[in-house]
């Protein structure tokens, strides 16, 4: 069971050692009623008890336990507000409150963690006997953190980082949903150092970035095209601009903020806008030809990410509002500038890039109305993947390998049925043989259920809300393509050649 | 007369009092040939003479000075390596050089400062007498940064922010070159309330910048069709897709990095990308919602900027490399994604934001090749305008106004001949009469001249290279045809109604 112990020290504004009597009645009722107002009927003894108080000066000490209902911080919370009602009778207000001492007994973390579990702020010690952890929390931990939530969030923390351990690289569980057939392959090289070759590409001097030349940029909008022709018009899609720079909002209410960190482009903007703020940083420039990196680290601050996974921007299009029913389901589609992403392992010609060009598919509207529409643009993705590019690719089924754990918890439940990702992998033959080698991720398509709506306050004016989206980059669409098809116009699909320009690219002497 | 005074210390890793003879007679070859050689002939007097020497345990001191030509830092190099000659002779080489005085003396600055001029860097001191400038170096000067080219750029900019004094504020010179006919206008609102009023764009969390809906989109995709129709293909351009993040080697070749810090979007990415590093970041979220931006300054490394003038990143395509004659001119644009500009005057509404689309247009060819095409897409640009848009628009030559004042020098310059800039700008009813509010900046087209090639190291087999470009943002493009011509698609030109699909934009409860 769940132990809360807490120690507390009320400053007032005025000395309080006169009015113990005044104290002393508020702090007797909240014991009795206020500790357990909200309990469940028969367990009022796992809500908050007062255990002692003292008062010195215009200091009040407060010693409270508790189990699980009613949290000692919590109760410390509604007495202080009680407290205060007191303020012109006792011509005293609460000034400050500091926690002395808060320990979690017993978080059941329901694995036995094989690694020590920490916490980086308000935790001094977590101690793991078993299942269960022991949680001190640390002085630096405020009133203004228990009442933004932060007890509670810690708590849960410690346990995810426990269940983390387990899940750590393993990976996601794939189900084989269907494959096409086996191809003809027309080449057996890597397309990208093909293309660099040919100067259709050419590398820049950031990792992981191309400047597309023209026969590149032809070949990305014939596969455009291929898509609004085949995908978008047909199933009412029609295009938007999202945004591709993410103000922290974005990732703070879609949830990225928790983990992105390691993955993210950041982006910084100047403190103070002026050129007199910034001479010294033009001087530097000026006098030795090198960037003055840390008087630019001084002078900036940072405002958001460069956009990662294309649609949570968009999200701020209709957010807090209620869409009327007229207006869904919305089908829209972004293609209107790159997204980031900082790769730790490293990056492989176009098949791997950190500046990517990517149609972004978004849908939303009735749980029914998703799934539905997942389930045709996943059918015009396949059509287009296996039929007009004739390309050799496997439709997947994944789920992250806790979710596949908890499977039947999970399936049963009925909010989050039809909640899944399709991925579309391609054989790059330059790999090696097509059951030793792996294959290209080029696309996926999910239906994300009630995540985004909830995030950012959408809703719908005729029930339940969800949105799925899907997307693929076409640098890897490219790179499958070529990997497959080779660099022989003549030999290319008639839905491909009739749509591109193939010239000479420029020469270099 | 400019005079150069140095003093420095040149330590040796072996004591050198016993080789005085050795160094004596290289010093004394030096004074009278290595630090005159180069000079023009019978201004041997102006360069750099030994003053004095001594000689203590590791220790050589030495006195140069010098007018303008061998300069007296110069000559110290010179020096170094000459002894450096000698090591296997005295067994000892030169580990050490101090810089114990520098001063520039006489800096002419052909103007006298109004304000104190001040550098950041290596120099401790300049004294302004008229108009001209004594230069005292700092102790942190050292070798390096002459070896570097420092002490020039430095009196350089010593010299420029003079100038820049006079400059400062006064506006480039604008001429008009032409107008079109005073047009109809058939709306006197802001259109950018309107289009948030209809839901066809949405302010985002982020300052300047917008989501644009569909039918805003598909206004967008008009112009973007009517510019390839009537302008690039006609005209042979081709599309390419420029990077948009801009590592530092980019604004260190095209010199934006010599001024545009107050205006600039940020790039950082993390130093360390392992998932561990970031821990505390990501606890602070998940314990706070909020985001800790002080260990993200931690952790992550400037990398570059975004896109700002959008042509720059596409020299990495070309450089270092001679163009074969037979790919010249070259004419490309791209529109693969947004650009950024840090506005220090404040964003309003569509007619100035941070992250803007536009258009780039680029071509490159001999002189007289680019100055042809630039009058091309002149014409072009100009007949999209006022005649299929018809829009009541403006032409202007602009030129800095520095260079007015050099008007002769510049202009019987050959080298420069054909450089220069063309502004269209466009009447805004909504911000009054025509002769009384300012007109909006939508486009601009320019001979840029040898500029980039230079910068980016790019040659023509053929002999000069030029560059030109020009764009223009769609947000000033759609804000400019609206201001004129309304919400009502009834009454807007026949080019764009057959390219636009208006439907209902998403309804709110």
């Amino acid at each position: 069971m769940m132990l809360f112990e807490l120690e507390a020290a009320l400053e007032f504004s005025n000395d309080i050692e006169g009015q113990k009597g005044e104290i002393e009645e508020v702090l007797v009722n909240a014991d009795k009623e206020l500790f357990k107002r909200g309990a469940p009927k028969g367990k009022e003894n796992e809500a908050s008890q007062l255990r002692g108080w003292s008062v010195k000066g215009r200091v009040l000490n407060v010693s409270i336990v508790s189990g699980r209902y009613v949290r000692a911080p919590d109760a410390l919370l509604r007495l202080r507000n009680q407290l205060n009602l007191l303020g012109t009778k006792i011509k005293a207000g609460i000034r400050k409150v500091e926690i002395k001492k808060l320990e979690v007994k017993g978080v059941e973390l329901g694995r036995e963690p094989k690694q020590p579990i920490k916490i980086a702020f308000y935790v001094d010690k977590i101690e793991v006997k078993g299942d269960k952890a022991d949680i001190k929390f640390s002085p630096s931990l405020t009133v203004d953190v228990i009442e933004g939530g932060g007890v509670d969030r810690i708590i849960e923390l410690v346990v995810e980082k426990a269940e983390r351990q387990e899940y750590e690289g393993k990976a996601e569980i794939k189900k084989l949903l269907w494959e096409s057939k086996t191809k003809e392959m027309l080449f057996d090289k890597d397309p990208s150092s093909e293309l660099e070759g040919i100067n259709w590409i050419r590398r820049t001097h950031a990792k992981g970035q191309f400047v597309y030349g023209r026969n590149f940029t032809s070949l990305v909008n014939a596969l455009r095209e291929i898509l609004v022709e085949e995908l978008y018009k047909p199933l009412g899609f029609r295009e938007m601009i999202f945004p591709k720079f993410e103000p922290w909002d974005v990732p703070k209410k879609s949830g990225h903020a928790k983990s992105i960190y390691p993955d993210a482009y950041y982006v910084m903007v100047p403190k103070v806008s002026s050129p007199k703020e910034w001479e010294e940083t033009m001087d530097y420039f000026r006098i030795t030809g090198e960037i003055h990196k840390e008087s630019i680290m001084r002078k900036v601050e940072p405002v958001g990410i460069l956009s990662y996974a294309q649609c949570p921007p968009f999200w701020q299009f209709l957010e807090g509002r209620v869409v009327k029913g007229e207006s869904l389901p919305l089908k829209v589609y972004d293609w209107s500038g790159p997204t980031y992403r900082n790769e730790a392992g490293g990056t492989h010609g176009i098949a791997r890039v950190e500046e990517f060009h990517r149609a972004e598919t978004l849908f939303i509207g009735s749980p029914e109305e998703v799934i539905k529409i997942e389930k045709e643009v996943e059918e015009k993705l396949t059509f287009i993947l296996d039929e007009l590019l004739d390309l050799e690719v496997r439709k997947y089924s994944v789920i992250p390998w806790w979710m596949s754990q908890e499977g039947e918890k999970k399936l049963s439940d009925k909010a989050n049925e039809g909640v899944g990702t399709v991925d579309f992998e391609a054989y790059l033959p330059y790999r090696g043989e097509r059951e030793k080698s792996e294959w290209l991720e080029i696309q996926n398509i999910s239906v994300i259920g009630e995540k985004y709506p909830k995030a950012f306050s959408v809703k719908s004016s005729r029930g339940e809300l969800w949105s799925g989206c899907g997307g693929g980059s076409f640098e890897r669409w490219i790179c499958t393509f070529l990997a497959q098809k080779g660099f022989d116009k003549e030999k290319w699909p008639a839905e491909v050649v009739k749509r591109v320009k193939i010239e000479d690219e420029v020469k270099f002497a």
